[in-house]
């Protein structure tokens, strides 16, 4: 949870907007979807979409509503049991497994649940004692908007209709090019040296991302471009997939167990059934662009692939230290080529709140399109302590067995990442939006 | 697959209303459900309302329609591979747990697909070359509708709201009384001797009831009454699930592995969250009836129960003997204490096509309320031969490792069971409304 | 149990010469093993040889030293834990699975044990009171040589080295002859009509196998030879393994599920390692004799086989009516062409206790080779009630999902068979040495 | 592998002395060891003593000798698919958790392949050519010999009898006191900095432990002790396994998921069956000393101590930095309170070969009685590469999902360890000699 000073901006009216505005697109992201679509879990990792609908909702009206609005009563009071995601200190939950068998409530009983929140959250918006817990509620919504849209993408996959949340006609278009190869003017060079990482305090961030500290480098280069579906066609042809010697020993294992032989959501996979240069996508299947970033891979494959290109995976603090220099920290959502698309009305007809299809296409900033892996487990910089309370649980106690990525996807929402944003999953998961930039040595 | 002359009636008119009603009552069982309720499932073992629907409708599609009607063409190419269940003959099919993640296709187009398949049916409805396929096909679809209830029933059951399909007050009244204690009186006598057992060739029966043969038995007694929800709290009371000599040694493991200490859908049980006295019913929970015979047991608590009693379970050639006595073969749905009560007009206020809960009540009669476990295999009987063709998969390549249960239960539709009919589930399965009727040598 | 009129001969002292020569087998069979052979377990289902050693000395200590003989205290307190099988009254012991992790007490220990416990039951061999025991705990002891024999089988198979326990050079020739095609002199006709089926208390049985009763069968035919190798080696070349409609629907996911495609220990399957044409046998891999009996099959498969050959399996009552007709009932032990070959002075140069390699090479009798499987559930008889106390749970709790099989095999002693006999195992078990033989109706 | 600078010392003499010295320790270690101790396994993560036996041997016969001895033949060509460990360049082996069913070979014939291989191995003593690769093949060695121990003694620990390997009398004698609490007087302090982190390049190291290179440490203090099993008393009266706030999320679902509520080995457990007070050694169940260290923890049990205790664990930065500050870097053996006593002439009475029980005793230096768990993932070192061939796969590719240990345990052979070693371990794996080291920022 941010420390009082970390959330020094937005305030007032500007925190109140982002509330509402981020309300509203969570219910724009599901609202292609049909109450089945809403419903269904397809793994353990996923939540239906109905579910998100809810526990953004249940985050709002226990840390916000229950706790600073007098006389507040609980819309119902047998839903937390349904909608806590996993805070301990907030009592028991049905296991995360069953989440899908909830035809009840309804998508449109939740609505009406978040409509009275949000009514109730009102005289909240203004107190300024408030503040640090409405903008951690907005960035936790944001997270839950890339999760609806992830796991949905998951759930829909499953069918062998390989069903559309969204048409192809009304997504926007190709790639844009400014794509580059991993040639001589490929790479950002860093001399090394002592760098500062982690937050500066200057608006909101969460509590992972912190305490600022210095970190020492050597010298390095990263990427200027990801990794790309023609480079990973390449990789495959290569073998990539049958050579023992470029994987990891629980990455091989892993490969084996689960007869894995491309990325997720592609058509050469298991659950491709042929379909051969496509890739399932939220507008069903498509042919896949050579030319885009690849997307959902896993750990073990980002790092396979760049022993077979010779290179590495950069350290979270490498890519920190790049993304600083490009000063691009406080305003990815400018950079037209950043990526970040879900919020932008220049990308979408329908305006500000009209959602669309996350789609990577490519581009050159570091932020936007796919999450890159580092070769960083999710750790605690030093002195870093969690908040109190239950929002303690909120990334603290993750950090182990994880890995960081940096950066943004196609997913994200337009000014939820930053520089020093950990993001952070296993080394198997591989339904986000995740890709690969390389690193190497200089 | 009935072979022809086991079809002698009903044929022309008879069948052909009979299909319709048939096709009617399975829509209206589902109407009371959300696209959500209608899409999720719980375990393997059952299946999505709509899947119910759904495959009904595969199974006149695929061995009516396009094997018997020139020029038919599939409503949906890639729809078998979705709604076969495990006919090998027809084909690879989706994973059976898979079944809940389809929100497509919707529940609306799955009723148009049924209406299409319903008015393509009408040419072959008097056709006699199809009645015998026609009738096995009515058989199927009652049989699901019986799942689809049980199904629907186990899928609620998993939400910690108790949701109800249809409200207590528009059920049907308490028990009807007419139950006996396991006394003297309590008891049908016989002798013994040769009996005959299977199928008499007058009517539709599936091809695992016969052929017809003969049995010798030994002089038994079969219970009036089925054991009621009052007598199995005195076997918990006495310790009964946690006695092992009491029990079965896969039975035993089974208690342990899965903590059972009561019937499923108890309020004692693990999901039951302490609602003591009460069980889970297609109307939410409700109280138990202490009079009311108990349902949804395994064929390891039927065991163990009987021999807490000092009885056994009967065996299937038992219970066909007595009820061939009782002359209820051809008729049990005009036993007004007989149960299967789905489909009855009298029973409920909307009249023959209106479905309603299906609530174990207690009666005399040996058919209706639960299925009753035998202590039977279900193995083939002698010079059993199964179908030619894909629907020789219907019955027989289940003949392995099941248990016969005998008579009908109230989720079964009338005129669906007869004597000779041979239910068959798992040892461990229970949640069908499954229950126990004792035997004893005499 | 026996009641005690079941065991009317062997008494004194023949019941006293047959208790040390059991005794004096079951250490010979373990003889070649080393301390490491006779402590590994290689599955749930099957046990170490070290174990068998003591488990059988435990049950004499347990059901007649310590309930019968006055002052006799354990051996040893903390071993009962160690070496109680499955008898629920006789309280906990280690998870089955475990048994393989005991490294102490070693075998030398146990041979003490042995020595000690057979030293305290002089006293009681002569004891008429406790005759049935003994007649119990010597069957119980040749049941567990059996199983000795075909665990360490599996355990050896399990080594890639392939390792021996006794060696080719000095194990008996090969197949007799005898054997017979599928033609038409090869079946043994019954004109069925009622026959007497269980045992007639003449000599031991189990309490499984009565009480005696009658059963009614329909005129059938039962193969006078088992199923060869070279008939399975046809059944390989036809695809038997690949045809779904061959096959039990449990069966069938047991194939793919388990990638099945031949006879345990067939140099065909997963471990064989390209053993084409070969078996592994307690003498190691060796090539198979088309000629002779085909083993280690599983239900499944048996049954497979039957619907390719266009017969079926037989009910325990054909068998066994079939086994009376030819006067085997009493006598396997002294048909010279009938198996039971391993205490058998002739067959084995060492004399009568000096124990070989059980190898099925054929034969016309019903008994030896292979146990045979039938189409009958383990179910009880009519009247049917287990032994009071502990020795109740020896075969009455195990009536749930297993199959009778019928005969005796290679590994059975003589002697311990007979028509009535009931062996029991589930449909996916095979490393028995399991066989078929056919029957079909006339 | 070591680069070539990594190994200029021991050369020549020093190496084969060590590399005798090392092979007779080996097999002094598994002398009092029946065949069937040596034989069993009791998890995929642990080995049998045999199996170690021989895995050390198949190494040198692998990477020495079959390489690199001109004319050198494989003492048995199909014994390196059973000792290989995880070489995949070295070709397919059996599954790790099939170690235990290996009865054959036995002992002996792997002690004569151990002695064949030893005499081979003699003209490659003296070449400075293999030097490194012997240095490694010892390193290798001496690794083995700890896990023989831990395996050795989790084998023991199924057991219900609680058996021992070496009699407690002649165990060496209780802790030697110089513990200290954690007060003020109990940390060593430590100002931060820059601090070269990895090897140095003189004598021997793992390629993980380089390259050299400098890291940026903020202010902190070590603890002079590790946590005592008095100190965990104290943890788990308070309630410390049945506090969520104070897990990791992994952690916590670890410890409902096994039923945790004690460190391995400790009698509160669930196999300690009631030896409250007492914890499982190598001389059997054994009374606990509170003042000794506590050892058999998992990550997420140091990880929730410290949290409980208001400290952290330190980095493997932290440990050491401070460890070189204390010179005790290349001699850890010398440290007369640092324990690596397995090998040592003066803590054992027969002699520098004689091996005996390792226990932890508690003493003041950071190497010895156990490893000690960082909060650093065990990652590449900045410029890391793996060496060339099969023996790059010895470290590199499990740098995943795994912590970072540094220290030594009882069971460390002394000399194997210093300042820049990095054991490895999954953060649920406790079966080593793991305990713990506190850490806080100052």
């Amino acid at each position: 949870m941010p420390q009082p000073e970390a959330v020094r901006a937005p305030q007032g009216a500007g925190l109140a907007d982002e509330y509402r505005r981020t309300r509203r697109l969570t219910a724009a992201l599901a609202a292609p979807l049909s109450e089945a679509d809403a419903t269904i879990q397809s793994m353990e990792d996923a939540s239906p979409a109905k579910w998100h609908l809810a526990h953004t909702t249940w985050f709002w009206e226990t840390f916000l509503l229950r706790d600073r609005l007098p006389g507040y009563r609980l819309h119902r009071e047998d839903w937390p049991f349904l909608f806590n995601s996993y805070y301990e200190a907030e009592g028991a939950r049905i296991a995360r497994g069953d989440r899908g068998l909830l035809s009840r409530p309804t998508v449109a009983e939740i609505g009406r649940w978040r409509d009275h929140v949000d009514a109730a959250m009102a005289p909240l918006l203004d107190d300024p004692d408030c503040a640090a817990l409405i903008a951690l509620g907005i960035a936790h919504e944001q997270q839950h908007q890339e999760l609806l849209l992830t796991d949905i993408k998951h759930a829909l996959f499953q069918n062998p209709l390989g069903p559309a949340m969204w048409d192809r006609a009304a997504s926007r278009g190709e790639g844009r090019g400014g794509r580059q190869d991993m040639d001589s003017d490929g790479w950002h060079s860093h001399p090394g040296g002592i760098a500062l990482i982690g937050h500066d305090g200057q608006g909101f961030a969460f509590d992972n991302e912190g305490p600022r500290h210095r970190v020492l480098l050597e010298p390095f280069a990263l990427a200027r471009a990801l990794v790309t579906n023609g480079q990973w066609d390449a990789f495959i042809a290569d073998g990539g997939y049958r050579d023992a010697r470029l994987w990891l020993s629980d990455g091989w294992a892993w490969v084996n167990e689960h007869g894995i032989r491309a990325p997720l959501y592609w058509g050469e996979g298991e659950a491709g059934r042929g379909r051969e240069g496509q890739a399932f996508t939220h507008c069903g299947w498509q042919e896949r662009d050579p030319a885009a970033p690849v997307a959902h891979i896993s750990y073990y494959e980002a790092d396979a692939f760049a022993t077979w290109a010779g290179a590495r995976l950069p350290t979270e603090f490498e890519w920190e230290a790049v993304a600083r220099g490009q000063h691009v920290e406080r305003a990815p959502a400018h950079d037209p080529a950043g990526g970040n698309q879900l919020d932008h009305p220049d990308d979408w007809e329908g305006g500000g709140d009209r959602a669309g299809p996350p789609i990577p296409r490519g581009g050159e900033g570091l932020f936007g399109d796919c999450w890159q892996f580092t070769r960083s487990a999710y750790l605690p910089y030093p002195r870093f302590a969690p908040c109190e309370g239950a929002v303690g649980e909120y990334n603290g106690k993750f950090m182990s067995g994880q890995f960081v990525l940096k950066g943004a996807s196609c997913a994200t929402v337009r000014g939820h990442s930053r520089a020093s944003y950990r993001n952070f999953f296993y080394p198997h998961q591989r339904w986000q939006f995740t890709g690969l930039r390389l690193a190497k040595d200089i």
